[in-house]
């Protein structure tokens, strides 16, 4: 295993190549980072955690007919996955007004929006990710009419889905973080879901308590992080505590 | 003139009630701001060559087909209206990088953008009027889908109109920001063009030199602001010096 190339370190995860041409092996690390790197810190277990939870959700898009690049997982912290030419947007679907649209806009948190609001950020740290319109994504080129349409349906698909997901499991979906790439086939090419799904990319609030599920708890130093993926998982039915290396602790939540 | 009722007092225009119902007089302040009044002073003249100069284009805008609030100028300073329903976007039309674009997606200032790209802001001192997208806008009711298209066509062809008579003034335009309003007529409604366009929301650079002729003289403490507008109203050939109360001085392009 040592071997093998690695492609990509980015903050929280390490793309290695995969077994054969046009795969990749996604390697989930346990690095927090948070307003661009200006915070750091490294949470035992959230790798493992974020690598199931991740798991869980791409296997059902897939099945459900949303095409991503999960293939299978191979260990704790890997899963196959099929290499995309990323394109360079974070697409934000918010449900209930948090974090930045909140400031933004004057919003108080915790508030319905309207509709779900589809919200794209150009991937680029050293900007710290600027947020873009769909003028902005097809002057420069980083993306098509066609690929945003297809985008926008793909992530509210996706967001029908979790938020189902999430309801089923006492959870408030706030909003979530994906990125899509474009997945060449032969002379086809097809937009496809890639990178994660998990507390780090999502606001998570139990519905009952309202307590915070996700990153939150790491921006805005409140502990109890990997307590509360767990509980995700758990609530998922993600059996991760019954399996080796896995930290263990009380349910956060009740 | 002075029992007239104010109906709104802005950073660089008063609205007075007009002599008739739905129409409005425009006053313009020789008040400068900038950086949301973080910034301000007083330039002597400018309100005259604002009205001036706005004047000349949306009176041309109206005789190409372009619907105006603009009925007619009254004074050195005013101008009649329509009244309109205000939509509170801040509409920009950019063709070259600078400001907040170069900014935020690190582009240097002067660099010919791919294509003209359309950006809105939400109208709302309070929050630095942000960037919104089309999503924002249509979720939060700013605009319906229908009027953010009729915006969006108005607002090309008010730059290709501006671009050319720019042109043709040896000036290029940079950049613009425009307002739209709803304009009732019995049952009828239609979106129109309104506030105004003049050097204080353009960005305009003297093609052979690269000379700002425009509001970034003052928030870049450049100096020189009242002379660069003179020197755009006579390229424009608005005879702006054979009139009384208006200042005179050098000009400042050659
Ligand atoms: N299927 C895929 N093929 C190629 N690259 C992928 C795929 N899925 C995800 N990626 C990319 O792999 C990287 C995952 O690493 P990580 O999420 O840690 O990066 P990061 O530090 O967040 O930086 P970035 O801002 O690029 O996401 C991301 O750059 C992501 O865009
Ligand atoms: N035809 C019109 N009918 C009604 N209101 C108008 C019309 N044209 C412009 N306005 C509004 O009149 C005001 C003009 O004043 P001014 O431009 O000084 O305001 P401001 O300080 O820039 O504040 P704002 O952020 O509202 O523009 C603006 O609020 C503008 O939206
Ligand atoms: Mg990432
Ligand atoms: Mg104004």
């Amino acid at each position: 295993m040592n071997r093998r190339r690695r492609v990509y370190e980015g903050k929280a995860k390490i793309l290695y190549e995969g077994p054969e041409p046009g795969t990749l092996v996604q390697h989930f690390k346990d690095d927090a980072t948070a307003f661009n790197k200006k915070k750091h810190a490294q949470i035992e277990g959230k790798g493992v955690l974020n690598n199931r939870i991740s798991e869980h959700i791409f296997q059902h898009l897939n099945e459900i007919g949303v095409p991503t690049h999960f293939i299978r997982r191979l260990n704790m912290r890997e899963q196959l996955i099929r290499e995309v030419e990323i394109i360079p947007l974070e697409v934000v679907v918010r449900n209930v007004a948090a974090g930045s649209l909140s400031q933004r806009l004057g919003i108080d948190e915790g508030t319905q929006l309207p509709r779900s609001i589809i919200e794209f950020y150009y991937k680029n740290d050293e900007l710290d990710d600027p947020m873009v319109a769909e003028e902005h994504i097809t002057a420069f080129g980083w993306a098509s009419p066609q690929e945003i349409d297809d985008i926008m349906s793909l992530a509210l698909r996706v967001n029908d889905f979790l938020t189902g997901l999430f309801l089923g499991a006492g959870i408030r979906l706030v909003d979530f973080k994906i990125e899509f790439g474009r997945l060449y086939e032969g002379d086809m090419m097809r937009i496809v879901l890639a990178d994660e799904i998990s507390p780090d990319s999502c606001r998570l609030w139990d519905i009952q308590s309202g307590d915070k599920l996700d990153k939150d708890r790491f921006r805005r130093d409140m502990g109890g992080l990997v307590e509360a993926y767990q509980e995700v998982a758990r609530r998922l039915g993600i059996m991760v505590g019954n399996e080796p290396n896995v930290p263990r602790g009380p349910v956060l939540v009740q």
